[in-house]
């Protein structure tokens, strides 16, 4: 439901991040990521597939120019190349840039980024039209194929990267070179005669067109949202209009999505469940978020918590990985989770947390911000290597390297994180998330100021136009104690200080947790999810909040087929894993005692530092078995003991590749019996 | 290893089957399956895909008379249509007609086939080609597409029909022109200059060939089936350099089979585990069987015991069936045995009969013999419902119907049966080999007579040029005991009886076994699986043969990563399984303590007549778990008692559509820490 207390979500730039774990991530992101993607993009990587991004925007813009000098001839060499949507690579990189900027001035970087705006702009039309595969391939067919061609897909990323490079550094070449490309969107589409009735095959201008209207105030682009998802599947289709128009075959015509793959088979309104392609369903959430939001529209607000609540009650991955199936990169229906099958992309996980920061705005409680940290503490950073230079674009819960190797189904599964891709969505989605972390932790209300995220930064806001600034010091998620000094400008408050709410969230998987103020105990009360603490705060005020932070082995929904007799293992936001290098092969022939006990160490040296989990187990003993027998009556269950590790997720496939396995078997001896 | 006492296997003749067990389903082959198969030929089936196959025939035979006149008009409708392989299925169907004479003489079926013979006979070329694919659509490309266009593949299938029904009516029309074809391709294909050194890309002319040797005795056919054997996968590939002279692109190339899709990717000599299409590999395999037999060539049948040896201890389900990914409709890799995502098609089950049954023959040993009656009653007769109106492709052992229907990796595994596929090959594969059982059970030495299969049926054969019968009666798989009552005509034999062994197989899943002759007990020893009884036989000699069939849990290899904690139900020869209809839903959630005891009750009136079993077991108890909850700390090993109800699995499916299982999860509270 739409708060009346909605949140505004920290800006960047009024989060400086100086955490232990996050800032090692963010600033390989800066110093490693950046400087390879804008390598990547203009084709100077040694044995990687080329981008031609920046190529084709050069081509796109020599064109442009020689047509406003009335040249009309070409070379034969100004081909397009690459994915139709390649121009987004680009965009993506800007947002990432803009992002970085904010968090550590470079003016190096931001001359490079001052240029490619310039080749950006140079391709754009007169008229506004900005997207190099119809200005170089014929702009007379230009939005005729909405359903594949990504025109407003790669536009939703532009001004994605535009607002973003205006907020980092004021500049807005490109913010009015995305205005004027938007406008152009808006003559063309919408409910008035003549215009066409169409909308994205793949969404995410829906929420970037909010963005665009949040920081320009101009309403019609928070109308051309709404328009794109209230059209949205509605009868007669469009897709299927356009295919007839156009001679084109149905895409996914022998399969079940039909156009249910982009979330267009029926009216959004009467979407409940998540279907379709993970990365455009949640990026379509986002939008939807957004526009109930700025619109109050809690009907669109209700339909958007029913698929939440579809997604991270139903079809999510522990680890905040969704989409379970490589066909389609999409979800299948409730409780099919397999875990050495999955997608569960990187850009997916990504997009839920984009999802989450927009519900949590709208309605603040904790089952949002639980699932953000989920995916961020997981399933997102373990799309990425620890030093930065691979990635994955699928992110398996199970990983058996022969499977990988000799069946087709399981290809998709690799069992090392790759250079960089063809199709190059995840690396430039990871650097412009993590780039933007800041604005996933905090949030300010009316009279609220709320921590989502526990991460060592100072966080400055302001209640009733006053500032305040919280000092967040935490070694989480290695530790439990989390310290917030409130910070006020007293020539702004009263002497006596001035009340406000600190709401503190209690992670979902937090059984106990402790406040002292100034070192003195208080049990806040608890709303939505979140303590909060309502004082006369004056300066200098010192919260410390412990979470208990036990080891626990979770269990599945009997519903969830692939994890019956399963279990798996974490400690905090953290999900654990088996990994071969440290267990050997034959993974899942380990058995976790659920009553087990697990020795907790800190160890500066492995994986960046981690803190690895140990514990003594079994494994299903073969020795009896013939090598040759396949099968034999009787029972196989014969265990020797076994001392297992775990490490986390994210961190695994940094070392020799090999077996990895979240979901482990485990002893049923100890059952009750009803 | 070839045995220096080989088995020659029953002439289908020699047995006449008296079963109630396999009688009523052979008579259902012969009542409902053929003739209903002879109007799918001739595509008389409504709301059934056309076969054209008939039809086929039909415009080859116009168009060779055409071109016999010297006229070359076609009219515009001389169209082939249906698969490149389609003409198989009506030599699949003669083929079975003859098995089905030989057991059942029916004349109006006999005029049938021979119409059709002559239809087929009409086709053939004056040089003997005859495959209308190339006959209608130009004779210049025949044998230029040997990768893909089966026209082998068809000429093998018409051998194995015209030997059929040569042997079954002695009428030689139709393998006159096998001969004929046969001989051509010997023409073109061979080692000789000039001559073409391909090989087909779909085997069974390799044991076509060698079965046409044996009944023409023209050593010319056995030399070429060899030469087909000893050429494929040869450096430079045939494959490779067909598609290169026809600027044809790689088929399988994005894949990890490659050539090995259709095992030709190396010498055969060289392949030692079982890879590609699982029905191409057990064709040819038991092609290179009937080869080495024929040619005394031990280096082969190495090979082929070892292949063998791959298959069933390695890549086998325990149903016998074999294939486990549908991509490729092939075998994967060692243990690599998922049970919902399986292809185990019914031809590959059959043709893995085919393969024991030539195995047996060079090498008596029942490791052949369990396996095949391991498919018989478990993977083969499981592709065709009770009534012999539907047929299964792919035989999975798990079945969620909601995954079948919204999960595309999940789509072909069918929860119900079809009626005819529009690639057919199943249906008249199961009717050729089920009408043609007889040739399975028995088999016959220099100086013993071998029961392989137990099935209540007179086995006429001879010994040393002496005729013996084995009268057998049996209520088998039901029941344990069997009878084998010795008929010796008296003329051909001394006063005193006359030395000679019976072998009768021990099977490995019976653990204890008694034999009494004229009521009393015998403890004959044992070789290679079977148990010899030696001794002066006097007609009106009887056996009584008890083997021990409790109902047994079994267990897999731990290596088999998709059964860990798991077990599966036998007894006999049967594999069970749980339907929805006895058990509910959610089979997932049934866990089954391996030391329960089992009701076992015979009940006429379900399912044609099963013994069923039914135990006390448990289910995973969700009481606890809040429908809004996926995950959750502790463990959800709760477990309610439940009553669970298992059905043999081949009689699965013929109810109200529903979940289904093999593997059970276990209880394994009582296991043993080494």
């Amino acid at each position: 439901m739409l708060s009346n207390q909605p949140l505004t979500p920290a800006d960047i730039s009024q989060v400086s991040i100086t955490d232990p774990f996050w800032s090692k991530i963010m600033e390989t992101v800066r110093t490693k990521v950046i400087p390879y993607q804008w390598e990547a993009l203009n084709d100077r990587i040694e044995g990687a597939e080329p981008s031609h991004c920046i190529e084709n925007f050069k081509i796109a813009g020599k064109i442009t120019k020689n047509a406003a000098k009335g040249i009309y001839e070409r070379d034969a060499q100004d081909k397009f190349q690459g994915f139709v949507f390649q121009d987004s690579d680009l965009a993506k990189w800007i947002e990432a840039v803009g992002y970085s900027l904010m968090n550590h001035r470079d003016e190096e970087l931001e001359a490079i980024a001052d240029d490619a705006i310039s080749i950006i702009c140079e391709a754009q039309q007169p008229d506004g039209y900005l997207n190099t595969y119809y200005i170089i391939n014929g702009l007379e067919n230009r939005f005729t194929n909405l359903r594949d061609h990504h025109e407003l897909y790669c536009l939703g990323h532009f001004i994605e990267g535009a607002v973003s490079y205006y907020q980092a550094t004021g500049k807005d070449k490109l913010l009015n070179a995305v205005k004027r490309y938007a406008d152009l969107v808006d003559r063309t589409f919408g409910p008035e005669p003549g215009k066409k009735k169409g909308y994205p095959g793949h969404e995410i201008i829906e929420m970037a067109l909010v963005r665009l209207y949040e920081v320009t105030k101009e309403k019609r682009y928070l109308k051309l949202a709404k328009y794109f998802i209230d059209e949205r599947g509605k009868a007669p289709n469009y897709f299927a209009q356009e295919e007839k128009e156009h001679n084109r075959s149905p895409l996914w015509h022998d399969s079940y999505f039909k156009y249910q793959y982009s979330q267009a088979g029926k009216p959004v309104r009467e979407q409940t469940e998540a279907e379709g392609h993970a990365v455009r369903a949640v990026y379509l959430y986002s939008g939807m978020a957004d526009v109930a939001r700025q619109t109050q529209d809690e009907e669109l607000m209700n339909i958007c918590e029913r698929l939440w609540d579809n997604i991270t009650t139903k079809r999510m991955y522990i680890t905040g990985g969704i989409g379970s199936s490589s066909y389609g990169e999409a979800f299948t229906y409730d409780y099919d989770l397999p875990n050495d099958t999955v997608y569960a992309e990187t850009c997916a996980s990504i997009g839920l947390a984009f999802f989450a920061n927009r519900m949590l705005s709208a309605d603040p409680n904790s089952k949002y911000a639980d699932v953000m940290e989920k995916a961020f503490y997981n399933g997102i950073i373990s799309g990425m290597s620890l030093d930065g230079t691979k990635f994955f674009y699928v992110n398996p819960l199970e990983v058996i390297p022969e499977a990988s190797k000799k069946d087709q189904w399981h290809r998709h599964v690799t069992v090392e994180r790759q250079r960089w891709f063809g199709c190059a969505c995840c690396p430039p989605n990871l650097a412009r998330i993590l780039s933007s972390l800041g604005q996933y932790a905090y949030g300010t209300s009316k009279d609220t100021i709320y921590v989502h995220l526990f991460l060592s930064s100072n966080y400055n806001t302001n209640i009733n136009g006053r500032p305040v600034q919280l000092k967040v010091q935490t070694e989480y998620p290695w530790k439990n104690t989390v310290t917030i000094d409130v910070n006020l400008e007293k020539s702004h408050y009263a002497s006596e200080g001035d009340s406000m709410n600190l709401a503190i969230r209690v992670p979902g998987w937090c059984r106990e947790s402790s406040f002292m103020i100034n070192g003195e105990s208080v049990t806040p009360k608890q709303c939505n999810g979140y303590a909060i603490l309502t004082r006369d705060w004056k300066s200098g005020d010192r919260i410390t909040y412990e979470m208990a932070m036990p080891v626990v082995t979770v269990a599945s929904n009997p519903k969830v087929r692939d994890n019956i007799g399963k279990l798996a293992v974490m400690r905090g936001p953290l999900v654990y894993c088996l990994e071969e290098a440290d267990n050997g092969k034959d993974l899942h022939r380990i058995y976790l005692d659920p009553g087990t006990q697990f020795e907790e160490t800190y160890d500066a040296g492995l994986l960046g530092g981690i803190v690895k989990l140990t514990c003594s187990g079994y494994v299903l003993d073969d020795s009896a078995w013939n090598s040759n027998t396949l099968y034999e009556a009787g029972s196989n269950m014969v265990f020797r003991a076994k001392s297992i590790t775990f490490i986390p997720y994210y961190s695994w496939a940094n070392r020799t590749p090999g077996e990895m396995l979240v979901w482990v078997h485990a002893i049923n001896n100890c059952h009750p019996i009803l």
